[in-house]
């Protein structure tokens, strides 16, 4: 199949259907961003990277890196401790809700919603800063030494960060963060402004199209850990619509507010798309369009 | 890969764990199966059956016969127009919860909630009584013309179900139900009551790994909706563990009360387990078991 | 002081007011109630009974019947034992919901939401027909012998009772409604369904002011248990508003979808009032002012 | 009636009963408490203070400051505006809930739970540093100016206020708290360790039993306010038990973990009562036991 026809395709059939959602307005930063733009990437297992539009252009990745947050923890020897901390289930409410952690003892339903995530940062902390860690990694992998935190989007997503603060003092009264709260939400909110492009993030998580291979050749995490986290981007990876994505598009995918979607065919490849505009359930509008256009085109849908 | 021999080596794995969880209590018809049945098929693409244990030991479907009036119902002319009357995510919430639909204006979540199921009837129910529908597909799709309701358990869970009856009319004040409630329960009851085999499920169901063509060749449903009911039962198949489900055994799936699990590997094969103890989720504790084991063996998870 | 010259500033006060609310819509039999009816009734603890506007024109009183129903069950001998089957909480929630029942296994909040009064109904039962009970009970209380039950409304209310239906049969899932789910319902809508006038329910509930004892001087139920109903009255008596009706009122007080609201000052008096117009909340707009102005112009508050 | 009599027939129905539920032990500064400690207080109209038991011995206020601040906002030229940032219904849930805030963006249901008593006491904020406030306050009317915060409480309460912290941040992310929220939570801490006698808590009270009137005889807050007061402690003084401590006890009251109850008779008395053993509810057994003893005894049931 000739990948990069069938970008160009995709990038047609987007843009005729005009409505794009709304970006994301919590803060500044992300609020100023042009809601025209689109790209999209799809990293191949060699390597070989095809891109269209806006592939190359750096955006903040938020929720995204919390898939790779996850493979880090999962990585350690001890890694598996960590869903004594977090459950693998959708959560049915929307991605920030404290309802359902307070139901459970406050252990929250998944790693992919903030509270979720919290717990992972919090558990990455033990080996090291998280954003600090995923950075190195997400340099090596995508190939580009120059990632690096946007200091303006962190300081900003600071600023609000009340919510997630409280989700974090939250979970600190049922034990479930064990570092000091500022220092959590300071990684925590690091490696969510972390910015990259479509190219870069697709060629950064091929290690699960490759079921847990880095792009180095060397092992990452296990074959079934690479296979898990597969089925909890599918379950859980876009906020409370995932069984709709699931429907739609097919593939495990993870979104951010910062209108970026990665989805995985496994196997084959992994794709990023990006376009500012959201949905109200958090996901890119465009991008979601661009995802099920792709599989209905390649048949690669995992079902 | 050589099937039958993979069940030989399934069966006695599952026989080596010993615990098997508690067999459903709700009916009396129910709650006197032999905890110690076990049994598997798997029926492959061109209808090839392979069982061993109990597979051709008829058990009650319950809630995998979701699965089918899902699909009868997508076969029509104004299928998808289903879809206006039930969602498709995950509940995230035990699998006869009230308190979904009164927050979404009688609504249910997904069609494999009781609450969706009805809605689903009642759709169904526009052509023909549903439960005779179904009975009349799956005699044709398994070959067994003497498949048939099993009339004690439709008395005994007609005289148990005052919590469906309860869902029904909070659905009928939302004019969410739409023919009258007994003949909904009534269809509803029978359908869930229609006794069958590991192996007649199997072959059943092989147009969800057939990207919608039945066991005469004949095509069923679309290709995408195929793929999509197998979407719906890999986020919503095993009640409020579908993620946990989705992380372990990797395939869509349907679970009944009876002990049953039927999985699709698409473009493989269709698979059935049954074991009637039940974990607190109400999924077959041997049946999940030899599910994760079968994926681990094959290597044939989605993900 | 000179409850007549005070019910005439009262209704001058109201009529100034203007806006009044919308009348209930669900059953045509209401919904055609002219919303410009206003009456209000004070019947002092000899009987004596003062009335202004349209006391003397019967309504539908629907959920005030609530408290006699209550009262008739714990006059009986064992009539305590209803505390096993239903709280005394405020719901916090509106009035019909399934929610909290869900989560306390079929046990009403409080006898004054719709579960609860089932629950009642279910009791009373035990003793005979409740509407009829209930009948005998207000004609001699009131002295009215005609009273009876609007059949139009009961019939349309029977036609709307899905939601009722529901909430019986869930608790009839969980033992907690013990006739047949039909009959409760006919005797609940039946009782809901008599026609009184503000004059006959203020006569009527006079045992409430008088501590327990009934208009003919025989005691009815015990000094405690009449207080007891006030002060579920106070915190249950107008669905989630019971806390503002509190602060703003400051009286025992039972409203109905009808338009009335029956007030009880402890020691002194019976006030009803009625004005068909509803708050989003279900409370009648003009009531629930007049009912203000009394005990700001009386200092009869119970605070 | 004489109420030093009253007071040595309630001591020994208490002693008689036995049971005196468990200490509340989330800090260690109250979890060893003596339980079998009792103490009450009636102050009546004209300050005259009758006690029995431990009546003079201090203990930690707790959640019966919130009373004193809500009363301390009210007096202020615009303290009605604290009613735009908090309701006035019972809240239904636990008294450290989120759920119900999420639910209604961040307005708690009333000022009695946390969430409510810390907007009251941001608020009070604006004045001055608000246990400051309280302080002055709570040493004029007892007329002890010996009255100050306990250190040792407060910082054990600062280091176990991560739940506290997080209800602060999410009504900060929903702008209902407005000054910092560590400012705000130090203020907090500080005016529930206050520690006071039984006879001290209910002469500081009596404005509640005066309809506004302080104990130099001037007006602190109009006279509908202290009703309203009043019936705010009656719908939610006792966290979910509001009305089951209505029904059992009938007056308006407000508890605190340190098993402490207020207690008004409007129009009469004061009362205070304090044991340190809670119920599940986090109300004190030997002081509910007590009171319903003296509204049985007495007849003041305010119903």
């Amino acid at each position: 199949m000739d990948l990069t026809l069938l970008l160009d395709k995709i990038i047609l059939d987007v843009e005729d259907k005009g409505a794009r959602g709304t970006v994301a307005d919590y803060i500044p930063a992300l609020a100023r961003v042009d809601p025209s733009h689109f790209g999209m990437a799809i990293a191949e297992l060699d390597g070989t990277v095809h891109g269209v539009g806006d592939w190359q252009h750096p955006f903040s990745i938020q929720s995204m890196s919390k898939v790779f947050t996850l493979a880090l923890v999962l990585a350690q020897a001890d890694g598996a401790d960590v869903w004594r901390r977090v459950g693998r289930e959708p959560s049915g409410d929307p991605f920030n809700s404290l309802v359902q952690l307070e139901h459970e003892d406050g252990i929250p339903r998944n790693p992919f919603i903030n509270a979720g995530a919290l717990v992972v940062t919090d558990e990455l902390a033990r080996y090291g800063d998280a954003a600090d860690e995923l950075l190195t990694f997400l340099r090596t992998e995508s190939g580009d030494p120059g990632l690096t935190v946007d200091a303006e989007v962190a300081a900003s997503e600071a600023e609000h960060a009340d919510r997630n603060r409280a989700l974090a003092y939250f979970m600190a009264a049922y034990g479930n963060i064990r570092h000091p709260v500022p220092e959590v939400l300071d990684q925590y909110v690091r490696q969510c402004s972390i910015a990259m492009s479509c190219g870069d993030l697709a060629r950064s998580a091929l290690f699960l199209a490759r079921h847990g291979i880095r792009n180095d050749g060397s092992r990452f995490i296990g074959q079934s850990e690479a296979k898990r986290i597969n089925a909890v981007m599918l379950t859980c990876g876009t906020y409370d619509a995932a069984g709709q994505f699931a429907y739609r598009v097919g593939l495990p995918a993870k979104s951010g507010v910062g209108g970026g979607i990665l989805a995985i065919v496994p196997g084959r490849c992994a794709v990023c798309v990006w376009s500012p505009g959201l949905d109200k359930r958090g996901n890119s509008v465009a991008g979601a369009t661009a995802l099920a256009r792709f599989t209905t085109m390649t048949g690669w849908s995992i079902f």
